[in-house]
């Protein structure tokens, strides 16, 4: 398939899908906190993301005061009521979802786009929004090797993103984009967690994937 | 650390940790086309990547027809000029970068977001833009498995996503956010290619992380 100079072994492979297919968006957690040396590998994990022109727009908040993590519960609780108001027929069984584990997970961390962003062209002149592709991808790497590590990770994005900022000081420009649980768990779900609830129905692959243009199986 | 049931090994940890570490953002392929099985594996680990409110809201074209492809270079090809234009002082410098890999690539693909999406509200209330996070976390997913299948692949995003969407005959309301180029490659980059370019340094990750509030270390 290719030479051996940067081939995985079969075993790397399969532990690289393994992460993959069974990290899931964690709302229950066990309190123990998360070692600093692992987090330290999960941010550098991170910090390992693509990023659009190597623009590397991701900064990291670590959220340790108590009462600052209360107001953001507070903030993330006010959202998910006014979420439910918005959503109609389906408002009950919302409400009925545990949507975070702020309160519990033994790390908070907010994750954000930095400010001065719009000096940047590369790859952004037509798609500006790639900035946020690449906090995804950061953001992405953490929680696989947050699996790896046999630690949790839940995204929530169930707040006011200016509300947000201007608890944790942001300048103008910057943008919170996740709140970002960590922490120990019990187990893992087996199936993403809004399958296992009813919300949603994981799709198959094949609708999903099209050969030339739109909708041509 | 945790209890058993959910641990990796020491070997499956560093296996993940090393496809995050060794992944580029390829711009040089070999002609050879990947094989359909493994394409098949690398769109599943896409499509196992986390969704607000689990909307999945990713779709992928295969690009098979050579003429397509030569329009897709085309449309990158404008891009690229107008992002120059529009680069003042860096213009040739931007110029001189190898910035896609199309016509070399052994498979391209479009990830684009679905249409239809405006009735999604879990978590996208305040955040509408969190259905592109989530396609760019099953991108990055599809990366590091392609690094640990030993193929590149390179996500460009020099493109008018209007002109795009009408070449793939894409629906009001869905809109292209990649041209990703996948292949096997010759050697994989030691370092980001911009790093290794001069075009931008990988900054030290303790100048992205703060506590509690912004720029507090």
């Amino acid at each position: 398939m290719s030479d051996s100079g940067h081939c995985f072994s079969e075993d790397e492979r399969q532990a690289v899908y393994r992460a993959i297919v069974e990290r899931r968006d964690m709302r229950h957690f066990l309190p123990e906190p998360v070692d600093p040396v692992v987090l330290q590998r999960l941010l550098a994990a991170a910090h390992h993301g693509p990023s659009v022109g190597l623009m590397q727009p991701w900064r990291f908040l670590r959220i340790t005061e108590p009462s600052l993590r209360q107001r953001i519960h507070a903030m993330v609780d006010e959202e998910r009521c006014r979420t439910a108001e918005a959503m109609e027929a389906r408002q009950q069984e919302f409400l009925r979802l545990k949507v975070e584990g702020i309160l519990d997970c033994g790390e908070l961390l907010v994750a954000a786009l930095m400010d001065g962003r719009e000096k940047h062209v590369f790859g952004r002149r037509t798609l500006p929004e790639m900035d946020l592709a690449s906090v995804a991808c950061a953001i992405q790497n953490l929680w696989l090797a947050a699996r790896a590590e046999g630690l949790g990770l839940g995204w929530v994005s169930l707040f006011d993103p200016a509300a947000l900022a201007q608890l944790l000081e942001m300048p103008e420009g910057a943008k919170p984009v996740a709140v970002l649980c960590l922490g120990h768990v019990n187990a893992f779900y087996p199936a993403p967690m809004l399958a296992l609830e009813g919300w949603a129905a994981v799709r198959p692959l094949e609708e999903l994937v099209y050969t030339n243009r739109w909708n041509n199986p």
